[in-house]
Formats: C-alpha cells, structure tokens, sequence
C-alpha cells in the first residue's frame, strides 16, 4: 500500500492510495490514534472514488462519528484503465436498458465477474487499511447505491467484518440471490420513480435482504434525486450499528 | 378546558384535562413560557391518550425537542362513553376483516363520522391548547399510526395549522381521498408483513400522498412491532419540519 498524497481539512485527513493497481482514498479523524469503525464506500456508475456526494457524505463519518472510511475506483472507472469486459457489460447494458430486452444474461456475466475479480479486491483493501495504526480492526460498514450496491451485495454478503449496510437503487434481478445471503441490519434506499430500477423490481429486493433488521426508506424522484435528509439517516444507522 | 390533574417528572409537565367532554392530556416542559411547536398524537385502535408507547413518545417530543403534545380519547375509547356508531363500525369492521368481505360500506360511514365529528374536534382541541400561555401559536406536527393515520389524515387534509405528518399503518382504501388533499411533509410507516393492512394497499397510501416531501419507511413484522428506532426519526422529521 502506497500513499501518494496526504492532505487535510477540518479535522479530516485525506491519503490518496494505490494498492497494487487499485486507486483509494481513505479518510480518518485528523490525529487520530487507534482502532475505530470502518465505512467502506462504494461509487455509481460513472462516478469515482471522489465523487463529490461520496466526499460529503466520507467527511461527516469521519468529523461527527470518529470512524474512518475508504473508498476504490471501480473497473474501468476514475484512475483505472479501461476494464474490457467491465466496459463491454456496461454499454451493452446502457444499450439494451435504453432499448428494453434480456438483461439477465449481462447481469450473470458482471455478478460473476463481481465475485471473481472485485469482491476480492476490496477484500484486499480491508486487510490493509484496518493494519494502518489510525484505522485498526473496528467493526465495518458499507454504504454504495446503484452500481455501488450491485458490488456492495455480494461483498457484505461475503464479508464477516461487515456488520452493517446502506445499499439501494438496485433491483431484484440483479441483486436478490447476494441479499438473500446477507443477515446484518440493512438501510436500504428507493427511489419511488427511479427511471432505471422498476419499483417491482426494488421493493423485490427488500424482500430479499435475510436481515431480521432492514429498513425501506423510499422517496419520490428518479434514480440520481436521494432526498439529502437521508444523509443524516445514513449517519446514525451506522453509529447505530458500529460505534 | 378544565385542567383535572397536574403531575411532573424528568423535566415534562402532564395535566389532564376535559374539554367540553372530550378527556386530553397535555405534555410541556416543567415552567415553559411562551409559544413553540404543537404535536397532536393519535392514538391506535383499542388504546387511549395515556397508552405507553404514546407516554413515551410524547416525553421525547417534550424533553428533547421542547415541544408541546397533546392527546385525546377517540370517541369509544379510555375515558370516554360508548359512542354507539363508532363502535358499531369498529366491531363490523373487525368481523368482516377476519371473515374476508366487503369493508368499502363501513369504510365510507366511519370516513363520514370521522369528517362530521372528530375532525372538528380536534380543531377544537388544538384552538384550546394554543391558548394557553406555555404553548402557544407555534406550528403543529401530528403523529398518528393505524386508527391514529384513519383519523389523523383527514384532519391533516383539513388543518392549515398541520405542517408536518407522521402517518402510517393504514391504506389506500380507507385513507387515499384524504392522503391526496396533503401537501406538507410526510413521513409514513409501513409494517412489511402487516397483518391488517395488506402491502400493496400501504405503498399505495403513500402514493397517495399529494406532498412533494414523503418518506416511506417500511420495516419486517406485523402491525403492532414498529420497531423502536424509528421513534428517532420521528423526533428528527419533526425537528427539522416545526423547529
């Protein structure tokens, strides 16, 4: 794990990262010392690591609950090369979405490539960020919606060090046979007129999660149109769980 | 309105009073002066104005929001006498639920005797208590679940005063003519597996909802087991609406 810059603000202290060939950030209380919480946080389609929502919502953990969290480019996004099949299952799946038409044999080929090539990645990425001196072995949480919940699904469900997940904007057909593995408490978000998640689709997902646990928060608008209120929801379902 | 009892503990005042002859209580801070926000709180079916989980919440409203929270007997409940046609209605109602059969007949009475009688008063409630010095003529929230969403989202629809709404635990067919005359914010609770209110007549209430601000939050278990940490968030809906 290399650190390629390291700058900070308001308390929160920001280290650029590459593990391996993987891009991160982490974020962490400014001077902290010792093990505390971990949210890993997983970006949309189209966005980044730094995104600017994702940094919004990193800074508050970090300056109002203490916990530290992390954040990867995904395949074929931000600092990463291209990705060939990652890239080529997303535009076609752009294609046939616009299109309509059978989106469960590209939704087969990027669950396995999920499980085979990213789950273990930021399997890789907890190991080393919880051996850093300021961020330690705490519990973990994941937040991600959209494509961060279609990675974020198998990761918690395979993941013993996660106990607690934000995920959302993602539909049954995608993500039910991961959820249905998944057994930690489970904030899960909808859009009630998301124009890429059919509602059936969402609400099929709910259903899904094996969580005793799991909240629905729904709220009107489309895919990218999450109330900011949920932020403060998000804040305290995981101080809830890990602090 | 005349005050029948005065008790305090923890910091929250609770007189009980009768008005004309409808019993409330009244819960404010011990020695508050001056106007703030006003909860209405409605009680479910087969409680009253005192039941504990009402108790609980409103000292909640009380103690950390510095709000005032008033509660009433429905007609046929606690402290008040039988009222013929509510309990004529409440009864069938029950019958014909657990039989299967034809609820729209007593559906259309009670939204009558609801629009004819408890709406107004109310109204007349909420016209006492912000007479009163250490209430005021701040905003109004109500908070009702069940029986308290059947009558709670007509006079909701009814009073301007209403800014905010936590609802939840009923459906389309009893409550979506009213639902669709609400504009402020809601926040409106679904039990996943309800036994009373089948799921699709829930979600579709809350598609009902004229407001540009709705929130639904659905959560496993039947119709009495809303879970415990929802009360936050009904804190916090309110905070950020009335405060």
């Amino acid at each position: 794990m290399r650190f390629a810059s390291e700058t900070s603000s308001g308390g929160v202290l920001e280290q650029l990262f590459l593990l391996g060939d993987v891009p991160g950030v982490l974020w962490t209380p400014l001077g902290a010392d010792g093990g505390r919480p971990l949210i890993a946080m997983g970006h949309g389609g189209g966005q980044d690591k730094k995104a600017s929502s994702m940094v919004s919502l990193a800074r508050r953990f970090v300056a109002e609950c203490g916990f530290a969290v992390v954040a990867v480019d995904a395949p074929s996004h931000g600092d990463r090369p291209e990705h060939a099949e990652f890239s080529r299952i997303a535009t076609e799946y752009e294609a046939r979405l616009v299109a309509g038409g059978g989106l469960a044999p590209l939704i087969v080929d990027f669950q396995a490539l999920v499980v085979r090539e990213i789950v273990p990645e930021w399997q890789t990425v907890l190991d080393a960020v919880q051996k850093l001196s300021h961020v330690g072995t705490g519990p973990v949480g994941y937040w991600g919606v959209s494509l961060g919940c279609v990675i974020g699904a198998p990761l918690v469900a395979a993941e013993p060090r996660v106990r607690a997940a934000v995920l959302g904007l993602s539909g049954a057909e995608v993500s039910a046979e991961a959820a249905a593995r998944i057994t930690v408490p489970v904030e899960f978000l909808v859009q009630w007129d998301d124009e890429r998640v059919p509602r059936t689709q969402s609400l099929a997902l709910f259903d899904a999660f094996a969580s005793t646990e799991k909240t629905l928060h729904a709220n009107p608008g489309g895919h990218g149109e999450v109330p900011g209120f949920e932020t403060e929801s998000t804040l305290r379902f995981f101080a809830r769980h890990l602090a």
